[in-house]
């Protein structure tokens, strides 16, 4: 029965009964967590064979010659190049293969756009008076940080299931000069699970900018990170943009951090020749260069993206379940109640729950009373703010299959509490 | 006989012996390159069993139960940090271990500075109306780079035979608030060789500076890269920064780029618990942290540091040959003919070779034509300028023995061509 049509001596009813199961779990000491989207050690294990491909009596040269030992190249070592410019759709010489973090590469990016500006750019944005990002919501913390630490207003813009709503999007570049980026996590999104559509890449394509030097910060960082046999398809916006002679417009974003190891993978970025030009002039001052012989490891091991596909199956075979526990659970007892909407995303890492408005917080709070450690309510908006109280973003990849049983069966009993509570105290 | 005693006729005769000398030489096309401080095939060689210290079988998880190949710790496993600390001779909490560049890890130092300002700092350094650095002469071209790129002015300070004119750096900081910190390659310097004596890591440490927020990049590259039986000695600044309460004011650099692998070694900064936690509060937005497997593979093939110095010895077999060889050679061909100098370094990477004023530039191009690559003339000094056109760096250790015989050769024939076409263009 959905919590709305009860009377009130049956949400009381309803409440004390949670409650009972709640302290019991309580009582129980756990100590889990669902906080990050972080891969288990099971996917860990997929990559160890990854150490035997160099060892002391290899070959540590590249195919170009270059010892990967040494110092030099910039940009990344060819096989690694075309690697990801496989598994991104552009061309090699539209890629720079960084270190193992795909947001140090975002980071930097962003750094160098402060502290010099971009193609196009009339002054570094340091030296703008005020500069703005938007920030399609829910979205992914760690982008939001990294404005909020520069000091870059973001501008909230709803998510539909199209990704970020495109008319919003289009009236504000269009209007505001300031306004000199967009975070997109354009695939299985974080956390909504979204896959952008074929239009809504068309438009970013084709946005008229008040900004001359607006940029798109496209995080594609699941896109290769399926978890159905008919896996979402992602339009290539690097084609759309040349289509518009917007190429310049595009930071594309990947990694392998969960393909091989979180911790120790490769990082790369996509973009226009002409970008990768003026970020070669910046990356010659402020790096020797990334480690060549991870990247040999990398594309040794995998030979080519095909190879690549096949492993991500078995990242799939791993984690799969688990979603499916979690999605079996909330429709078994949060289903019946009413007021909640999750995702059931095609691929990517995360479930993003919406539960009633006003709720979200108390959800997170009561689990973690309980020794289930989520991701903080609020995380998915900018300065941890999210208007609504209602969204929780869901990790359901570390945990194994047993605790993460546990702790979903806590998930719902604390929003089931917290629902509760919320409609007695109207 | 000495040029400058020569007459007119005895100059224009051995100008014309070794303009024909220089001829035959380029005739056979040579191509050498001494023009970058890179280790050589052997010494990468000695790094080889490093990548058999962890394989498929391997636990790769750090000695506090960390799983390496995941997410997690922003400053570097604790043997990582340890080995490091004892190497610096710091305590292991005031280290951060990075990834394969200490170039990078100083350019990130100066960025943060620039957009957040450091400890101390009244504001982010890029919303000060100017910025200095001092810049000890000749030194090294990547540093310079990076205060070129950000806009930071520099300051010529020259060397002596104890390090930076320390006069000249007292005077300076003490005046100008506007000079926000010095490089220095405390140990071995690049190019000259020298190890700073006690008494100026003394007056760094109790410096009186006009800015409250001035930083030493303290960069000790060459800190056991010894090539001698009685190798300089390097006082610890950070104990007498201590002593002075000036722990805050120094970051200290190094990596093992020279140690293991040049492209694919560990980077590492040491500075005070406050200006760590400082760090530490940036960079847990800039990254998701820096290769942990890497760190591992480092630590599990060193053990500790005796291990590391003992490696150290195998380095200095290999390229102390090198070094003798240039300096014979010079020895043997330029002390006779005068106003030339070089240094006699004990440790480090380079050579550093003054030719009479004016004759630098002439010197590189005269090799250049002839198939040999030196660093470009002015390269060791402030946007390129060395105002004497005297300085050139010399790097032996890349090219095989009997390549580098034969690079030296020329050059000295070039010296000899430059000074002789000098005196009689007077």
């Amino acid at each position: 029965m959905k919590l709305s049509e009860m009377t009130r001596e049956q949400l009381v009813e309803f409440k004390n009964e949670v409650q009972s199961e709640y302290d019991s779990f309580k009582a129980r000491g756990l100590k889990l967590d669902m906080s990050r989207g972080k891969p288990c050690s099971e996917q860990l294990d997929l990559t160890m064979p990854m150490l035997d491909t160099l060892n002391s009596s290899s070959d540590l040269k590249s195919e170009n010659g270059t010892d990967c030992r040494n110092y030099g190249i910039l940009d990344g070592i060819p096989e690694a190049k075309k690697l990801f410019a496989d598994i991104l759709e552009v061309s090699a010489d539209e890629v720079i293969v960084g270190g193992n973090s795909s947001l140090a590469l975002m980071y930097d990016t962003i750094t160098r756009a402060m502290l010099y500006g971009v193609v196009g750019s009339e002054r570094p944005w340091c030296k703008e008076e005020k500069i703005k990002f938007l920030a399609p919501v829910p979205g992914y913390d760690r982008h939001f940080a990294i404005c909020e630490k520069l000091g870059i207003e973001m501008i909230n813009v709803p998510m539909t299931d199209n990704g970020p709503d495109m008319d919003i999007v289009e009236e504000l570049v269009a209007n505001d000069s300031s306004i000199k980026g967009i975070w997109c996590v354009p695939m299985y999104s974080n956390p909504g699970g979204t896959t952008y559509s074929d239009e809504t890449v068309k438009r970013f394509a084709s946005l008229k900018t008040a900004a001359p030097d607006f940029r798109i910060f496209w995080d594609n960082a699941y896109c290769i990170h399926h978890l159905s046999d008919t896996p979402d398809k992602l339009l290539n916006i690097m084609e759309e943009c040349k289509k518009n002679g917007t190429e310049n417009r595009v930071y594309i974003f990947t990694s392998t951090s969960k393909i091989t190891f979180s911790g120790a993978g490769l990082a790369a970025m996509a973009t226009s020749i002409e970008n990768i030009a003026d970020i070669k002039k910046s990356m010659t001052v402020q790096t020797i260069g990334y480690d060549k012989v991870n990247m040999l490891r990398h594309t040794r091991f995998f030979g080519n993206k095909e190879n690549v596909f096949e492993h991500m199956k078995k990242h799939r075979a791993i984690i799969e379940p688990k979603f499916n526990a979690v999605l079996s659970a909330l429709e078994a007892e949060i289903a019946p109640i009413g007021g909640c909407e999750w995702s059931r995303p095609n691929g990517g890492y995360f479930i993003s729950f919406n539960a009633p408005k006003g709720c979200a917080k108390r959800i997170v709070e009561l689990c973690k009373e309980a020794g289930v450690v989520l991701t903080g309510a609020g995380a998915t908006f900018p300065y941890g703010k999210d208007p609504d109280d209602r969204n929780i973003r869901i990790a359901p990849t570390y945990p194994t299959v047993s605790d993460l049983s546990l702790a979903t069966k806590l998930f719902c009993i604390c929003v089931k509490l917290a629902c509760a509570e919320k409609l007695l105290a109207e």
